[in-house]
């Protein structure tokens, strides 16, 4: 039997004095930096706003997953994202991520999708693997067209 | 005594029927959406390249704020990245992140870069918030030039 096992490569080249570019195939690259909070500036991607980036969409490309199978429609999606780092005996860290999302959906599909944003969450695999727990508060509210015939 | 805490937001809206846009303040926003390998395509960032490229991130500032510190000059710096997803009794899961390190320094100071680089590895907040080790590989060279007067 063999495992399952995905590999995911980034490359990130220094610019000094400070930061760096990061790439990934095809993608636009990405300028980042030390936060504001650490030194540096409000311009770059900072590590602690690509984790907390990292978090949500990962929560909405579960989410959608889930949705295609259940043929469940999200016609709007959006989600306030924080984290919070504090001193932990480790030194600095995350102690939690706060997701708070925003979904339409068509008239009637309330509850499905309710039940759906809690799967989403329990199977994110950001979230599976970070220390801290991730706290979800989902609001869905309907579209005023019915599911789609 | 008051606790030190430090709060990153992001926000991400959906882009029906897939994948969304991440802002921060004043950075240049992110297309996100799944990865090829679970159905999405190869152009936007994933949340699995977003996680990766945090860790690569917070090894560079914190390895920068160390050399700051310690006036070490750290000439170039580059990373090739590598995160391993795999099946975890808890569900997918990132189960190793693997940092491949080339920095330059001026001439005599590759040992005291070795530590440095050692040290900025134990304080990096990425990695002390990730359930998975995270593994570094470094290789220092020296400029042909020494230490700036």
């Amino acid at each position: 039997m063999t495992s399952v096992a995905y590999r995911f490569e980034v490359s990130l080249t220094g610019t000094p004095p400070a930061g760096g570019i990061l790439a990934a195939g095809a993608r636009v690259p990405i300028a980042g930096g030390a936060p504001p909070e650490f030194g540096g500036s409000a311009e770059p991607w900072s590590p602690e706003h690509l984790l907390v980036s990292a978090a949500a969409l990962c929560f909405l490309t579960t989410a959608e997953w889930f949705a295609r199978r259940a043929k469940l429609e999200l016609r709007a999606f959006s989600c306030r994202a924080e984290g919070l780092v504090e001193k932990t005996p480790a030194g600095l860290a995350f102690t939690s991520v706060r997701l708070e999302v925003h979904a339409t959906v068509p008239r009637g599909d309330t509850a499905r999708a309710n039940a759906l944003l809690a799967t989403a969450k329990k199977h994110c695999l950001i979230s599976n693997s970070l220390r801290c727990p991730v706290e979800l508060a989902a609001d869905v509210d309907e579209a005023a067209t019915p599911v789609a015939a």
